[in-house]
């Protein structure tokens, strides 16, 4: 398992790279090109992409048919973080041990270069070789809306409306979640299935199988924010309590919080079964479900 | 021609503030919806749309058949401006006289409503109900081609870097328009020919056209920024040489410069000649290129 996500985050990464090549680049632009390809390259597990992949195969069809949709969330995810991490947002001036965007290039060059991964995405499927014209326009909305008002950016504005206040919910936290997080995760799912001709049966599963892991995922992510060490983590713990967020450690304690994610994690691995080719992808849901870091 | 144009622009204020409806705002949300609507209300002529509408027409298509890609355009030239007019970027407090959107909602605020605003586009055309789904997509890898790296936003950067520069060439400052305003306008000549199912010489001919026409456009503003007056032109003049530009003026001076801006304005007119439709079009093009503000 661990050889084939390594093989797709390699894959991966060489697309990215070749996707933002130019071939006449026009001078001055090259600042733009450089500042997108540094965060392009600090990536992470690319789970994303991976996501978008494993549900192609899950589905029959081999993984490469969706390549520019798979590099295509990536480029999207990556926006979002170059965009988060600016001084009137989270002001984090590291990303992965490295120097965030605007740390690197200044703050104007990563606001535009955030921009351009927000348009780029569009560009790549749009001129995609292997995918019909209906795959392509139905892959664009799934991707224009995951990323959007309602999905991801709407779950920021959420997020950030949610720190003003102090009667969170579980409702609100959800909502958030499902648009912070869990928009673009269900986007990977999805677009693998429509790439790979799916029925609506198998879009829907690997929907509501998506909405299971994010939420899971998001969880264990408050869990490990009180239980673990900044050794382990990698990057300080204890931030939420610190911030006075409202968690699902914070609603229901942690005991309560590791039921619920348990419960949600058999349930995304139950909808597995829907899925012929699912070896990978279980494998992969408990290995995400199962970290302590 | 007067009231078509007002026409035009007026249905485009409804559609515009249609597709931003949401049937189910969530909570905390609003924010996002109230900023975007905030900066989409805020526009002028509606150049960007108008164009689209006047290219279907002229190629002999009802004008609503581009209703989802007018508005599409409108919207990225929106983000455009809200992000402009960020800190990091220009640090412009007022547009047309109203209150920036970060001013009026926050930074963060703003840089979301932008995003949310770049990504909208795609939804709204992929989801229409008119377009084709072949027309679609290449309405989409028009519109995203124009609007990032090698389009509107790779111009803005080239603006940026030129002004750290001191031997800034005509080729160099007719890339830097060609990206910063000329790709919008041409992705709106180009999407009303592709809607009306225009030919390829067609689509080449409109392409021609707005790359005329927006050139003219901006030599037009280098100029008036030396000869008008702050009351006539409603903004200060005499800030490009203020801020050490080079313009088309500087290089040229403004006689050569108005020689070049007529120039220009004669072949775009021409242009239209292979139009059949093209009396509304015509009086358009000689409306911006006589403006005196």
């Amino acid at each position: 398992m661990k050889d084939k996500l390594k093989y797709y985050a390699e894959y991966t990464e060489k697309k990215l790279k070749e996707y933002n090549k130019l071939d006449n680049e026009i001078i001055n632009q090259k600042t733009l090109i450089d500042a997108m390809n540094y965060s392009l390259e600090a990536g992470g597990k690319r789970i994303r992409p991976v996501l978008v992949y494993a549900f192609c195969e899950a589905c029959g069809c081999n993984f490469e048919k969706v390549t520019a949709p798979a590099c295509a969330i990536e480029m999207i995810h990556t926006f979002s973080l170059i965009h988060d991490d600016l001084p009137a947002m989270d002001n984090d001036d590291f990303r992965r041990g490295k120097p965030s965007c605007h740390k690197q290039f200044g703050e104007a060059e990563a606001i535009l270069a955030g921009d351009a991964l927000a348009l780029l995405p569009f560009e790549v499927i749009a001129n995609d070789d292997r995918l019909a014209s209906e795959e392509k326009v139905k892959i664009i909305s799934v991707l224009a809306g995951a990323s959007g008002r309602c999905g991801m950016v709407g779950g920021q504005i959420i997020d950030m409306e949610n720190e003003k206040r102090n009667n969170v919910d579980e409702e609100n936290l959800r909502n958030m979640y499902k648009g912070k997080t869990g928009a673009l995760i269900s986007a990977s799912c999805v677009m693998g299935c429509i790439g790979a001709g799916a029925d609506d049966f198998h879009i829907r599963r690997a929907s509501e199988y998506a909405y299971n892991l994010g939420l899971a995922f998001q969880i264990i992510d408050d869990i490990l924010d009180v239980t673990s060490t900044t050794d382990v983590l990698g990057k300080p713990v204890g931030s939420d309590a610190e911030e006075n967020k409202v968690t699902f450690v914070t609603l229901y304690g942690v005991e309560k919080a590791k039921e619920i994610a348990e419960d949600i994690t058999g349930k995304a691995l139950d909808i597995l079964d829907d899925f012929e080719n699912n070896v990978f992808l279980k494998e992969l849901t408990k290995m995400l479900l199962t970290r302590n870091k």
